[in-house]
């Protein structure tokens, strides 16, 4: 159940087996069946979470009821609402889990004592945010400066095995734009 | 000159004379002229940076030249391209001086030498990049499910000192709006 997430610190940092064992000892485990909801608008995000299997999709809702597709997430990767968490506010995110979807979750009292007992993990999550920014960033730009064909072909690029994953509904929702514009855009690409 | 870092440093850790002076000592002052660039897309960006006085704007040029803005930076921020310098790649941004503006710099080298010597700053840089994440986060998602009214008001609740120091030309570019635009909504929202 742990190898999944030991491996992904262990990029960054060297730990031994106590340290390990404390890490671990503050990580709880849950599932969510596909469709199931891991976090809505208006709850204080509590955990930081770890996918070991599955896919979620990170998302809000705008005043006429359309979805905005902020980030998908698959296994290795962590996600959340990092601004929900540290501030204890009410997040504007939903998260919702895409396939039958399994985490490993900390809490913000146990990070704080992670982050307390061994502060090597400081140099972690300072690597994980650091990546994390890079990406949203990244995405940023590409959202303010990109053409419609630009953001796909990135997205492709860079994410091979999400469209294998995600339907088009939701890769289009990611994009910005229609499905049926999508559609067209795949033909054209295609062609 | 190291009053403004200083403070910016010891809201998240405490450090003692001799950790400062070897943290100081790591940085180097530059000067730049209004209209001067500090980093220009191609480049590959070698620092860090913290603004003592000033203001900048970090943007980008799209294929058909349209400038957009992803950033603005005053005093007591950080700003640079974190992915350019982590990866040591070309950066796609391009940062100007909107203001003649004093910054002080931490090259890469520099940087991994003060983590590895004095450890509490990766408890710093974790809860700056983490602070920093938050913001791309919502600035991403305001992009793109606000209308730009929303987006307005957002910018000018979020950063009230902007308006009074960037020219409109700037903030409708960061906003993703035309000058016209802005000058419409505005208008609107004063009436």
């Amino acid at each position: 159940m742990y190898i999944r997430i030991i491996n992904n610190v262990k990029r960054f940092i060297e730990l031994d087996g106590e340290e390990l064992n404390f890490f671990t000892s503050l990580l709880s485990t849950r599932k969510y069946k596909r469709k199931e909801m891991l976090l809505r608008n208006g709850e204080v995000s509590k955990y930081e979470l770890f996918i070991i299997n599955g896919c979620v999709k990170n998302y809000t809702i705008d005043n006429n009821g359309f979805e905005h597709i902020s980030m998908f997430a698959i296994e290795d990767w962590w996600t959340g609402d990092i601004a929900s968490f540290v501030t204890r506010t009410p997040t504007v995110f939903n998260i919702e889990a895409l396939e039958d979807t399994e985490v490993l979750q900390i809490s913000k009292s146990d990070l704080e004592l992670l982050l307390d007992k061994i502060p090597k993990f400081e140099k972690f999550f300072r690597i994980l945010y650091q990546r994390s920014l890079t990406t949203y960033i990244e995405r940023n730009n590409q959202n303010i400066s990109f053409t419609a064909e630009q953001r796909y072909l990135t997205f492709i690029k860079k994410y091979p095995k999400f469209e294998l994953r995600i339907s088009q509904k939701n890769i289009a929702s990611y994009l910005g734009i229609t499905p049926e514009f999508l559609s067209v855009l795949r033909k054209k690409l295609n062609s």
